[in-house]
């Protein structure tokens, strides 16, 4: 049987993951990295892969089977994902909430003019949480769901505290209220302020000399990112951040309480915890791009999500052996 | 819009919660009752809906759009599920886990020569549990999954009680081990015994003047049942079983860990806390329901299970709309 041909576009935390996904999957072989880096510069994990410049991906039109976007969703994917839909399968992991009506029709329109089979979105939030919120919204249509995320590190967060005058490093973590959880499991259905869903842990190194009290407070009063928490801030050293605070763990519950009749409630919960963002992010796309391939080969074309793939698509398994070992 | 016309065939428990069900979702309706008793003798919750003797069903083809099977597994559905398919898009709930493929290739061959669709195994286990099985296989290669099963009454173990000599009536409840998932949780991806996973508790009304001693000794050595598991026996009073011990609470646990990397492990856990088995199982019959109708529309025939069906089939929801709020 021939192996699928995965190309990887764009190869930082999420690229490396996909690279690693791939080799955990039997049925695939990974053919190319695409960068826009000098390819000279970047070196792989696997060996004898080839890294190609961005702008050669069009030579690998016809030696890969499917193409799996690793850029960021604020400006790569919006141009990237339709540009290389006109070319190849493809899977991405858009995450802009907002904008994934507008994302979807361009990826849609430029994957059917090239009869190929693009799918977005991907990942475990929009991913594997979002499948949960409609198989849960499906089965149990009178009732409420709830998304927590964590305790996880927030790049963006992560990021914001970076920028504030005096910080020379930071990390972030979002941390879902076991409170706020339990008063959803009891089938309550809870209205929740967004205070009381999440807070937010701050692990902050201050430049020297640094006013640590204003770092403090601007971190605090930050609209968007922290003023609407309850927010804690640690100043620690770098050492300590880079021992203590290096890895890339994440999680999240999906949580529906809902009523078949009066007298009958019940709780269906998901959770992931996840020790790398990333990776686990990326075995995600890794298990998708499979079933993207086999819509492709069905002639199944134009812009997916995941609540369009039929489950047995994403396995190398055969029909019935799931029927008989899974179900 | 034209409303989904439901019929439910067998009017027990699962058959009262299909009923429940479809008048919970607004884009169906309850079009007929079918049963093999005498229908007059049967009293639905909602009014103006026909009951029907099991044997006129056929007077009924063009009237149904999907029928819902709600018979046992042990003898109705292998024969029910494939004699309808031939007339009916249908729904069963067919748990018998060895003989799945055996009743999905006859059903697929009755349903295929009628022209119609059909859905077996579809509940929450088999059902959502078997999702969760696959996915999380599938994005998880490299790892190993655990379904437990409770806090809940299993009505199997429950009726092998009440056969034991000296007993009036009694229920059983199926507990999982705390201690087994959480090192199962940990990531460890432990071996466990039929005896470490599950332990079991039974509630026994024994007659007059019968053996106590003898009873809890039967129950405790009866093979397959319970000589596995640890179990404990309590004798109670009918008064307090009818009680605290009337209803149908089930649920339990799907987990997965596995690796992506050497240092990175992940935890994926779906769970369920049920007040009513039935009403719930029937919850997710008639949202697949909806599926299978939609499935037969686009003359997609033949016998499915949940691994092939695309979850946007499931909702009410368009697709767009699905996009916008649950991506």
């Amino acid at each position: 049987m021939n192996k699928i041909r995965v190309g990887i576009y764009g190869y930082g935390n999420l690229g490396r993951g996909v690279e690693i996904a791939v080799a955990n999957n039997e049925d695939m072989e990974l053919k190319a990295v695409f960068t826009r880096r000098d390819p000279s510069s970047v070196s792989l994990i696997t060996e004898n892969v080839p890294v190609v410049h961005a702008d050669k991906a069009e030579d690998w039109k016809d030696k890969i089977d499917v193409m799996i976007l690793c850029g960021g969703s604020a400006t790569d994917l919006p141009v990237q994902t339709p540009a290389l839909a006109s070319m190849f399968n493809v899977v991405d992991s858009f995450d802009t909430h907002a904008k994934i009506p507008e994302h979807f029709s361009n990826v849609d329109e430029a994957a059917k003019k090239a009869s190929k089979t693009a799918l977005i979105s991907c990942g475990w939030d929009p991913g594997m949480f979002s499948l949960n919120r409609l198989y849960a919204e499906c089965v149990l249509p009178n009732g409420k769901d709830y998304t927590f995320w964590g305790k996880g590190i927030s790049q963006g967060h992560s990021d914001a505290i970076r920028r504030v005058e005096g910080v020379a490093d930071a990390k972030q973590y979002t941390v879902p209220s076991e409170e706020a959880m339990n008063a959803v499991r009891s089938g309550s259905m809870p209205e929740l302020t967004t205070r009381q869903k999440h807070t937010r842990e701050c692990f902050v190194v201050a430049k020297e000399g640094a006013d640590k009290a204003a770092i403090e407070s601007t971190i605090k009063n930050m609209p968007n990112y922290f003023s609407d928490y309850d927010t804690t801030v640690h100043f620690i050293s770098q050492e300590e951040l880079n021992e203590k605070h290096s890895g890339m763990p994440h999680g999240g519950f999906v949580i529906r309480s809902g009523k078949t009749s009066e007298n009958n409630s019940h709780v269906i919960e998901y959770s992931l915890k996840l020790d790398s963002n990333p990776e686990f992010t990326a075995s995600v796309l890794t298990a998708y791009a499979r079933a993207v391939v086999r819509l492709a080969n069905e002639g199944n074309h134009g812009c997916k999500t995941v609540f369009d793939i039929a489950p047995a698509y994403l396995s190398p398994k055969s029909a019935d052996e799931l029927r008989a070992h899974l179900l």
